[in-house]
């Protein structure tokens, strides 16, 4: 991005970037990011550097004169671009694919420009307003009935830590928000719910909200890896009958490891029986049910208390936009809502202020972005490239049934295939074709794979087995990258075997 | 945005948005974001609209069909910009002002091409490190010792969410994290003390940490609004006698409504001798001890457990980017770390994976616009432009105080002045002259200051008195638009005051 001019940098003048060498600058810039954008290609997928590397060639201490903006960009390409992993790279798909889109891109530099704050509705009401009609579209592309209310928060650890402090705020006679759950001889412990495929973030919220990692319990899942409806009632009861209190259930649609849907339905009369707040995270399932027919990953969530879907993981918006909606935007507020007299205004009841429903005052205008990837795609858009990525995995898992030498680990409802490696000829070593040798085997390969730059996978553990997860989310990835990494890894296996025999 | 040419759209393509389509698009972009910020003067600062009026122009359904993007963008500019608030005008002088700067923009517009996520060390390097310098650099500048350790985060409230579960999990053979805390006859109730001037988002964190309201007691403070030490200590040996566990003390430097400074070194001392965590908001004052005759602010500080600094407050950082520092990054850790499986890398110690800090798992590349700041500016540069800030709120105060009709609220450390109307000639009102009348007759002059467009102050309340609040931090913001402000004020008071006889 540099070229050889130097622009005088005065170190007494005042004020902001001058509007026209932002315009060069951000010329220069775009322009970096359309060629990126067409060719990411060309980069190694996983950054290749160790420990330390990019750091070391950082000056310790800060500039204390300014610098010309072409020296920063430069230095950005020279410096920090080898340290990146691409995750806008089509050969990612390690995690969740994700894809910051054209679309979104644009309405990145738009509102970094804006620098508006959507707290309150008069700080700027069409960054509210725009949040509003959004996730209003958002709601029906998934088909969520209309009573659930949105918020766009950073991350879904947010936006199911903010659900279960509503489902505990929901317990409203116990007056936790006011006198607090330590030192009461009238407060039992407190137990929310989910299966043992649940995110970590499950774990983080039951920490943050004083609840502890034991107030979270975790129920077995069937041979699909989903909750087990019958041993959540068994467990429930067994808890109340040694005092704990149970106060809500977290049920997964698309658990991080095998994207598992828990059966929704079967959860949601439990709820409602045993009067628990139903959270579901579907911050990667969600965007799903925008296709006709993967429409049944959300059966059931008309009678969630709270759901959390996430378009900056399967629907191409940037990070960060994680969706927290709710039915009962009252008990959220009132987890949340303080108002101090400097943030006090004057409309009352007739805005939503958004601060009231979350733990964050500041809030980017992030609704724009979204906006702005719903319409670039429109609706059959998302669904032909939702649609696409699903055949992809489709096609991979069938691949992956086919060879006689890699065995699938899950089933795959979405996007996300979970397989191993693992070799009719085990070698020589003393544990050749033992479990613990397939695990060991497979980390080499899932390492091998990512040293190639070509291709960036991630793993996780299936019943205790070590399994490569290729998760298929960025638009720029087509069946010739799939192919190419299935191609990788029958190439690179049985050179890993022969390496550790 | 628009011209007059319509790119077709097939809705059965694939991919994502064309990166020539993107290069043309987003030239388009930066013309109008340079054009906006060469020339933000020409909007009215606060949208002129009533509740509900950017919604109505929005369709209440998802486009089906994808739409092109110059369509969308002269969407943006005809429906949504005239719902905006413009904190990036010269005349924003509400809560804090802020700026999302040209070095600043850049950085967004990258983070949000290459849209990786800093969760680990090895989803991309450079983020982690980069991170490491940039906070190392931001570090040094404000005067703090090597032995804090920085992390990037959303917003203060959540920083200082985090930096208060530190503190809780600093009560470690009590095993929070792990047993919770309802339900238990060894725990007692906890507090956390700050001043009554203390911002909103303490009185969060304690209802989210399940300590509640009444877990936070609120100190008085001294003439110039800083919590009152002896006050503290009484408090916490009346509540250790009552049987309550202080375990934390948050200190401000910088309060929401008065930027005023509490006693650091002495409530350190509190801290010391109590053995409690000192969590220090600096949100916003934290930036102003860069500048040398101000470094006072900070004092005591290399004393707290953690520090909250904003660079998107006062440090010309587009929003969101909040710094928490901690001397104790591994209670930090211990309070939040939980590493399942298939968060799992294989570098050990060697790195820090950042997730390990926070609720957030996902993590923007939020290092890149800081260090582009820091580096355009420079020290100096910063110097220079806070200096400028500093000397323009002293400029307004003065001009207050020699005013006969208006009176200055509170004492003026760094950039914000509280100021109200107080006319000689009261009007012919019953309560003409009340302290009710003036509160009344300042939020009428707020509100006609604002629907002037020119400029836009926002209030608090000061012991009860509705303040008129102008805070001055956009680097676009001048002696002119001071003076612009001040005019206003005298020019619409008495015409408010007329009105209301």
């Amino acid at each position: 991005m540099a070229n050889s001019s130097h622009d005088p940098v005065d170190p007494s003048s005042l004020g902001d970037m001058d509007p026209e060498e932002f315009r060069a600058m951000a010329h220069r810039v775009v322009d970096w990011i359309a060629d990126y954008l067409a060719d990411v290609d060309r980069f190694p997928v996983a950054a290749r550097v160790s420990p330390g590397a990019i750091r070391r060639q950082l000056p310790a201490s800060p500039p204390e004169h300014p610098e010309p903006m072409e020296h920063i960009l430069a230095d950005f390409e020279r410096t920090i671009l080898p340290g990146l992993t691409h995750w806008n790279h089509p050969g990612f798909m390690g995690y969740f694919g994700i894809t910051g889109s054209g679309p979104g891109i644009l309405g990145e530099m738009l509102a970094a420009a804006l620098n508006v704050n959507a707290m309150l509705w008069m700080t700027s009401p069409s960054a509210t307003e725009l949040e509003e009609v959004a996730l209003g579209w958002l709601r029906q592309l998934i088909g969520l009935p209309s009573d659930f209310f949105g918020t766009i928060n950073d991350t879904a650890s947010s936006s199911t830590l903010y659900a279960l402090a509503a489902a505990r705020e929901a317990l409203g006679s116990l007056r936790i928000r006011q006198l607090g759950l330590p030192g009461r001889a009238d407060l039992p412990r407190l137990r929310v719910y989910a299966s043992e495929e649940v995110h970590s973030s499950v774990d983080k919220a039951a920490i943050v909200l004083g609840v502890g990692q034991e107030g979270l319990r975790k129920i077995p899942t069937d041979h699909a890896f989903r909750l087990d409806p019958a041993a959540l009632s068994r467990a429930i009861a067994e808890d109340r009958e040694r005092g704990w209190l149970p106060f809500a259930v977290v049920a997964v649609v698309g658990t991080t490891s095998t994207t598992s849907v828990d059966p929704v339905p079967d959860i949601a009369d439990i709820c409602q029986d045993e009067k628990l707040w139903l959270h579901v995270d579907a911050a990667y399932g969600g965007s799903a049910a925008i296709v006709p027919e993967l429409r049944w990953a959300l059966d059931g969530c008309d009678r969630a208390d709270s759901i959390v879907v996430n378009p900056h993981k399967w629907l191409f918006t940037p990070i960060d936009c994680s969706v927290l909606y709710t039915r009962h935007p009252e008990t959220l507020r009132a987890a949340f809502s303080v108002v101090p007299e400097y943030l006090r205004s004057t409309e009352g009841d007739a805005v939503r202020n958004l601060m009231d429903y979350g733990v964050s005052l500041g809030r980017r205008f992030r609704a724009l972005k979204l906006w702005f990837v719903l319409r670039y795609f429109g609706r059959d858009g998302l669904i032909a490239r939702l649609r696409e990525h699903v055949q992809l995995a489709q096609e991979l898992a069938r691949w992956v049934d086919e060879a006689s030498d890699f065995e699938r680990l899950a089933p795959v409802p979405f996007s996300t295939v979970n397989l191993r490696y693992r070799p009719r000829q085990a070698g020589t070593g003393a544990d050749a074709g033992t479990e613990e040798w397939l695990d060991r085997i497979n980390a080499r390969l899932e390492a091998a794979v990512n040293a190639t730059g070509r291709a960036f996978i991630s793993h996780t553990r299936i019943r205790g087995r070590y399994a490569l997860h290729v998760a298929i989310g960025n638009l720029r990835t087509t069946r010739e990258h799939v192919r190419r990494l299935w191609d990788l890894l029958r190439e690179l296996g049985p050179a890993v075997v022969a390496e550790a025999s």
